[in-house]
């Protein structure tokens, strides 16, 4: 489905950039569940531009929950998510319709929609529409966190800077994905912070933009979560997080490195201690055929530059065919990355969430629960 | 949903490596298609284990098509694909049930299903599955080769030996594109095919496997196909894909390395020549904001070294929890990969197909068609 | 999925009577569909309560379509439809919370969400619910007029009053059901309409209720939409047409009157008069095997009293367990079938769109079309 | 989905009446449950053709669990079921496929699938595709039932001949609803049985058919299964219900006698025993607002009288368009109520089970269960 996703639970997906509001409903969440707005509130924030990492048009992007939610808590139907988009300067966009930004989606949706499409500041297409499912997805991480699972975000790598890898040992990797959680600028090392952060400001002083690498892991989640085929854990994550704007890879524990390696090197030992099965290395990040095995979940994700840059670019006028050179005005993001780990918490902790109600649906008909 | 995937043509998909019969239910099809058997069978030899390269244990996998199709064409119900196992040889599993074998989804399985799957070769983990994948992506690819569409893959890399990648030039492509359909072992340079199959014959040796990339081209698919969001066409080939066993990476163009470049790097520069909108590079694999551009479609899908070998591994006993000593007997893969990369063909043509027919459901009630 | 019906097209509903907004978001239509908002605001009238024949809230029901529409076109994006609810009296229902109204879903909320529902005016099980059903039905009713089919409904009999059938002749069905479009209180034969009214307005004075059945009729449908099995005409129209409140019977054509046919009097005979296929009479409503022929499809919906009445009534308070005389306060309608009809207009309408689009999709890669 | 339904737990149909064989793929099954082979075939023999009262052409209807059961048990992967055809008469229907039997698919088909149907016996939409159905229906049976739910049918009426109703006692209902397990022919009341089976004798010997309601009963089941919309109970049975082939109506309850009571009369009073809730009436079949409540579900299902009969008939030849008299050839049942009532048990058994299992996963995040 198009702009709905789930099973069990489900999010629908709404909006445009430059419309009255975008926003999102939530379907399928247990009732009673209190939910923490400042924690809420706190995670929007992380998605929001700031300073001079960010795009000038800042938003309030305060949340309304119009539905599905009384006294506190939810009540178990359908929550809807409403955030009104106030800072829109359409002006800006008026004269570019026809001319297509290379690296957006203004020639594909051109292709898709006839014209018809709302091209201000991307429209559906807008990074913007990431607002509702960090929204989303903050309700769903709160419920997963009363569970035991916590996930967390850092920028793994920026235009060539590395920050250091979650680490292997578990207590450790529960701390660094705690202090995820606290930062503003989610890098675990601080000198390459710096490093990044300032790139970010070179390449937009260079009137350009710079992508990079997030790592997420999820932590505390049971095994046996994940279906053998279509719904294997991969396969739904992969699906939510190649949804992000911007992205164009995503790669589990070794991911592509695994091509250089021998099964020798590649396979996980499996040990038990004190009756406890678990395995010496994590390679194939907490995953075997489509299921988690109880081991941190570790995924990739690819971020793409920005393509909005101000330096101009060969385009084309789609009504003229002529060929032009754009300079884009508006107000955009040298680097998206920082604001998107939070995106990426969220579609892993939606996913995450509607595989492990499958697994309970099924599980509460055996007798072995 | 689980085993079934797709929204107007959809696969479900069953079966146990060692049990009677593994298969797929094809539905959504179009009436009146003329399906040329001999294509499918050879797309089925594709993937079959032959020589040195793969597992001894060789299938018929004789298609039988029991319903949906008649007088040589498909009907336009759902069209069930039967494959018969023959060459089970399940008493070198029963020693195994609770020896879990690292890198397999035997220890995940347990968890899941409590000890009720069938564990004989893998159960309804194994690659076998992929073998009615095969005959239901051979239907859609020539559904697609109809419309002008053309789906295939190569060995990109195996163990660190490179193949060259496909040719950004459309003709060079096309004719590429068609080449691998012909080819037994898919790899562009010849010299790379040569080292590429003595690592597999080495690793066989070293009772060791072997993993790599597959690099996917779709070529001729329009433009305007895919959705926004959560069926954009990342999502929706993502979703099948990492379904494959041991994929555990997949990206789109350039993948991860946009994750060194700026945006002025990544961008492809778009220009208009006869009255036709072109980019001039295709970094973003022919995909923005989720939609196809009608440029190509450019898929990596990393696939782990086969997890069975006949190296001692360390392991566990899932019932006695007591640590063993695990060496792997059955018949198996030194590398899966060449085999593998129909069946990323295959599952590239379902995901297309559907995504195609999603289009032309919405566009039929507009009037510019 | 709960709060979401549709493949191609889907709609998803959410909010609570007394919640700040209810609404539905859209997904799938057609891009540059022009919507005749006042059009779509007449649907709106028809559902609103007015009158001695109806509640005293009187809700504006005010459409606001927050995305999905620009310069008066659909955009092809979801279009979200909010209402804001604006005539609640909360009191009314505080001192209700524990006490069941039979024949309402207090009871069975209360087991299903443990207390934690809006139990507000019936919260999201509330009839207002149907009001962005109406919405989102008169946008999918527009776009099939367009292509020149059409929707209507009458009261075929209330409380043991019975209208004149729709006709079977195809000119005059044409002009009922184009004269229901037009009718506040849609009942064919006037006199009947009269002693409809007097009935209902008998049943306020008795602080009772009385329920009836509507029937509707789709006309100018193209013969081979729908689907043999799961996606028959019937499953999914009935499948609509029961998630609206108070429906308790669905039936097509002569419905359970064919339980004392034979098969010589139950069979449509077929006949040919210049090159088009026909049948004498239209018994199956259109529906064979699930799928249109092309005659009128006839549908009839039996929609009970509506359970809130001002008799005092045997009930049980949920927390105390304690039997009690339940007055019910609050405002509410001696009769909803009249309000009801362009509610099973509307979700007709989204039911044959979204079966529409899937033969279309599936046609579209056929050679013959 | 066309020939997919359900979230958690799924079934996908195919086959044809004429071809090799027909199935059904289960999946989303408990692992571990133990299926009685025995019961499962007396499920399926209760839809057997025998004797005078049903079509002479008698298949074994031998069921093949081809995957997802080992050792006697499920698997938790998908279970196929295979029945295979095996007393085809095809030379029956080739003078036949162009002149379009009233009543049924041909027409429709044709307009559906271009002449490319397979239409030997009804192809994909004969009765037989009820066979799979039923071997589903009576697996999901046996796990409701180790849950304590009993579901059972009889035939009400038939022809105009009444059976007694389902007693509103409960005690006596769930004895009623075991015997109907029991019966070859399942009627109450014996005299009614005895003129039921002479009228289905007459209208064979009159080269006719007859058709009738069936009253079907589901016990034990807890309350708050279901959702407020989308997926009611009602909803959810009726699209399952409707999928069956002659199905041309849908109620629960009082059903269309809702319509000439008023409000007091139709509503349920609640009264509390010993602390448990209950309802003096059960007008409602225990759904409000489309959930659950504890009280038993009553469904009747109204099955038009079978379309084929040897009775001459006026028709089309669909290629020719010439108007013809068809007799129809071909060995055919006089009536078909007494067979589908196992099939209205196991739709209805399949529609509990799935949405039993999304309760379940809803709840098991609750911190009241």
């Amino acid at each position: 489905m198009k702009n709905t996703f789930g099973n069990n639970l489900t999010v629908t997906l709404f909006g445009e950039s430059h419309g009255q509001a975008i926003g999102a409903v939530l379907d399928g969440l247990p009732a009673g569940f209190e939910i923490d707005l400042d924690l809420l509130k706190e995670d929007m924030e992380k998605r929001k531009a700031k300073g001079a990492l960010s795009t000038k048009r800042h938003e309030a992007d305060e949340v309304h929950i119009v539905s599905g939610f009384f006294e506190g808590k939810t009540t178990g139907t359908p929550l809807t998510l409403l955030i009104e988009n106030k800072s829109q300067r359409s002006s800006d966009y008026a004269a570019l319709k026809y001319r297509l930004r290379p690296g957006h989606a203004d020639w594909s949706a051109f292709e898709k929609y006839g014209g018809h499409q709302d091209y201000r500041g991307g429209g559906h297409f807008s990074g913007r529409l990431t607002a509702p499912i960090v929204a989303a997805g903050a309700i769903c991480r709160q419920i997963l966190s009363a569970k035991g699972v916590e996930i967390g975000s850092h920028i793994e790598s920026l235009h060539g800077i590395e920050d250091e890898k979650f680490s292997s040992d578990l207590p450790t990797l529960k701390e660094q994905v705690l202090q995820t959680r606290a930062m503003e600028f989610s890098v675990l090392n601080k000198e390459a912070a710096s490093q990044m952060e300032e790139a970010i400001t070179n390449a937009a002083k260079e009137l350009d933009s710079v992508g990079g690498i997030l790592e997420t892991a999820v932590i505390g989640l049971p095994a046996g979560i994940g279906e053998p085929f279509f719904d294997s854990v991969e396969s739904v994550l992969a699906h939510l997080l190649f949804s992000m704007p911007a992205v164009k890879g995503v790669s589990f524990g070794l991911g592509f490195g695994f091509a250089g390696l021998k099964g020798s090197e590649a396979n996980d030992p499996i040990y038990s201690a004190n009756g406890s099965i678990s395995t010496a290395t994590n390679h194939n990040a907490g995953i075997n055929g489509g299921i988690s095995n109880g081991m941190p979940i570790l995924i990739h994700t690819c971020i793409k530059p920005t393509p909005s840059i101000y330096k101009p670019q060969a385009s084309v006028d789609y009504r003229t065919r002529e060929n032009v050179t754009l300079e884009i005005k508006g107000r955009h993001d040298p680097a998206i990355i920082h604001r998107a780990r939070i995106v990426a918490d969220s579609l892993t902790a939606i996913g995450i969430l509607d595989l492990w109600m499958a697994s309970a649906a099924t599980k509460s008909f055996e007798n072995r629960y």
